[in-house]
């Protein structure tokens, strides 16, 4: 989170960001950091379309593109940073810029996004809390914009929509996510294959170092908590990046009972990533924010100090008092 | 299989098959063995339906329906079979009635699916081989049948069509597919919550089972096949039961580069059930034969006698025959 900014922001209708997007020829869109394909979906929809109404348009992505985009990301435009116009799709915070917040933290012209959470950090802000992803916000832009979608624009669009609600099995799904993936699928999209290589593969470290978390599993609290471990000598071991790290957060949950899924990761020899998985009536952030850091309401996070087993005492305290607090109604007995 | 039967079958219009239902009374609908989603889901909508419609309604259910499907399934009519008009739903062989076979094997007056395979075992057959899921059948006829949808509706044919996808991941997924999602998705249907269940919920034993079976592992032919391997002891030991063991197969072939996933279950000291799960241009039903059984393009199975090598080498060189037959132009060296 980034302190209030003293610019004013606008919060426009799709039609005024049609509108400005037309009147601009030399754009830089921004996307996150670590990107997913959301940001990159939406991200590169938006500069294939600029590209037909003939602007100049370059992609700027704070760290490298996973490979597993490639079939719908390009080379972009070189485009001078005076004189653009700057534009970030699913940025929530400027913080998320990484690299790049410093030179364009503060000039950015508009954010188009779908996180209710948005700083309204932008000159200018296309917000639908309501939309699954920022990629259904960019379809009813590009509608709005009359541009005639092609493959790799539904490509890219169904991916962003496609990852950002678990292939459309999370609570941000409405009818008008269905109905839009619906659109898409009339074009040659293959989402089969996208589908394919956004969930059902894994390499084959992933799979080894799976089997070794696996070997870490702990219950507590009835059952309705488990814990899993990864030590920097696991990641060491099986060649595993951070990349695929969130899978064994989601992990941490899939248990039957399960209402508090906790996945540790050591960063350094003293230090541990805590990624907190939780089902109602458990609220994720309250356990993230009593560690010190934070999150929504079904995942939340935090960065905590300590040896392993001073750290994981930490966590189950803290677990104890809010599952107390919280509506369930059981006694949350270690 | 079944062998051809004498008695012809009469494919019937979606038009037709209304007409048909409206004007019996006393029905018994069938689904086929190991129940899921699908089958479920096109029984029970279609149930609800007819009660609305003052019919007597039975769904007969050959093996016991899974607790998971409780938030749809209810008690039923008692129908007498003789003059009941039977309807068997998304089954496509008359072997997959499992107990009620013998029965209303060669009585079936309405077979509703969406097999290509359907073998037209029943007098009556709607089928439409383009739908994702025997509900998306069910959804158009009761749209004919001027059926008003209710919350339970809905959530029995969104279970089946998103169980039969694989939550709208594969290749059977079409526009329709996400259209008919996008008009239940106007019931509260809690589409979350039924993804939950179905997809990201897993017993405390499958996970120790998943545990035990990556440690079996084994890759061949450049890294294309993998072979996991489910033990009698393994499944005693972690008291798993049949039921999740689909998702074993699904493993066999989720880790990057492999296109031929093997699993090889224990049913008795000497006899292994062999499931296969491949990606272009590997085809499984090419392997399943060669070994006994069959199956599909990307889903076959067989049964194997032997000691579990022996099993293993039969297999394995099956596989390398069938990869130096396809398209595949790299040699399957072991």
């Amino acid at each position: 989170m980034t302190e209030n900014n003293l610019q004013t922001c606008t919060c426009l209708s799709i039609k005024q960001t049609a509108k400005l997007l037309k009147r601009n020829n030399n754009f830089i869109i921004l996307t996150h950091s670590s990107p997913d394909g959301d940001t990159l979906g939406s991200g590169f929809a938006l500069f294939y379309a600029l590209k037909m109404l003939n602007k100049k348009v370059a992609v700027l992505c704070p760290d490298t593109i996973p490979e597993k985009y490639r079939y719908f990301v390009s080379n972009t435009d070189m485009v001078s940073e005076s004189g653009a116009y700057v534009v970030a799709v699913d940025v929530a915070d400027k913080a998320l810029l990484g690299c790049y917040e410093e030179k364009f933290g503060d000039r950015v012209d508009l954010c188009i996004d779908h996180h209710i959470s948005n700083t309204k950090y932008a000159k200018n802000l296309l917000l639908d809390s309501d939309a699954s992803a920022a990629c259904e916000v960019i379809y009813e832009l590009l509608l709005c914009m009359h541009i005639k979608i092609n493959d790799i624009i539904a490509k890219a669009l169904y991916t962003g929509i496609s990852t950002d609600t678990g292939c459309f099995k999370y609570q941000n799904v409405t009818a008008k996510t269905h109905k839009i993936a619906a659109k898409l699928y009339e074009y040659n999209i293959k989402a089969d294959e996208i589908n394919r290589i956004m969930f059902d593969t894994k390499s084959r470290q992933f799979l080894e170092l799976e089997r070794l978390v696996l070997d870490t599993a702990e219950y507590h609290f009835n059952d309705k908590c488990m814990v899993l471990t990864v030590t920097s000598e696991m990641l060491e071991k099986t060649g595993c990046s951070g990349n695929e790290l969130e899978k064994i957060a989601v992990m941490s949950r899939s248990v039957e009972g399960v209402i508090c899924g906790v996945s540790i990761k050591q960063t350094d020899a003293d230090t541990f990533k805590v990624s907190l998985r939780t089902y109602p009536p458990l609220n994720a952030s309250d356990i993230g924010s009593k560690l010190g850091g934070g999150g929504h309401k079904a995942a939340a996070g935090a960065t905590v100090k300590g040896d392993l087993n001073s750290v994981k005492e930490k966590i189950l305290q803290v677990i104890k008092e809010v599952m107390e607090q919280s509506n369930d109604g059981t006694t949350a007995d270690k």
